[in-house]
């Protein structure tokens, strides 16, 4: 919970990850590639012939979630890299101006009590594995690279939590996400 | 509000600000220098030989501050380069794990409700213009780079304030702090 974990994501013609299919849920999308890697650094030291893009962020600290919920999460959450979870999903995602614009109380409210991130989100642990890094401070082009780890007789429930994500409120302040979905080479 | 804003502080041997005084509070102190000088970027070109240390961070949306309070900040706040400003303190903070590993009601209660960390500073402004640049997410030595600026006369004030924040339950958690005063060339 107190460490820092830097990450930068490639997208191109080499890596861990085999891209499955990549769909662009709103706002401008990214150059279709065929594979994705990941580096636990800012700066990893790549061939750039392989590659098409890079995606970077940091994950810190929750910005939202109370002691409760941080409990509650971590009493029933699974580590990312279990040998099951063979299929991953990358969902970078943009929020609006309006929703930097507005205070952490307002934020928090529109989070939780109206759309029930987290509440949502607990009941498909420990099937999805995950984690948040954060772009925004890094002046990247994305707020946040969501990343999901999971065996494939979970993706269907993967999906479901998906819809029921982008059906909140929270998700109207969203004006950049792109779906991209991956199996362990 | 919504804008983000990227720095870069050097201390060195060339710089905007001389340096009047260098005084560690807690925990490791920067290399004494004679200048400061910040570049509106996290990637400046510089001079290598004439800076002995680089601070990077970003200043973006408030992370504590409720409507209530952020009209109220944004109501009396002053802005930064005013021709009368001609002092400045460059702070850089860390907080200890323990702080990090609270979750968002943990270190709001203990910023706000306990320790008024707004309350206070408010009847500092618009004497005392500041901007947060957030680092903890670059990977960067310093959680925070808080930066002042404000007339000579205000400096008496400017002190008082510091002295009220130290004071807090907040700063228990800070186990690293330099306060480097400064004066435009």
């Amino acid at each position: 919970m107190t460490s820092i974990n830097p990450i930068t994501f490639f997208g191109g013609t080499i890596g861990l990850w085999k891209v499955v299919q990549m769909h662009t849920i709103v706002g401008d999308p990214l150059a279709t590639v065929s594979y994705v890697d990941a580096h636990t650094t800012h700066h990893p030291a790549l061939p750039s012939t392989t590659v098409m893009w890079t995606l970077k962020g940091t994950n810190t600290h929750p910005r939202y979630a109370e002691r409760t919920e941080v409990n509650a999460l971590q009493a029933v959450q699974a580590p990312l890299q279990r040998p099951e979870a063979t299929m991953a999903c990358l969902i970078p995602i943009r929020k609006s101006a309006a929703w930097w614009a507005l205070a952490q109380d307002e934020r928090r409210k529109i989070f939780e009590e109206e759309s029930q991130h987290i509440a949502l989100s607990m009941a498909y642990l420990p099937a999805i594995a995950r984690r948040l890094y954060h772009g925004r401070e890094l002046g990247e082009p994305f707020d946040f690279l969501t990343w999901f780890e999971f065996a494939p007789e979970h993706e269907s429930v993967f999906n479901a939590l998906l819809v029921k994500l982008r059906n909140t409120r929270e998700w109207t302040f969203v004006d950049r996400e792109i779906d991209i979905r991956l199996q362990i080479t």
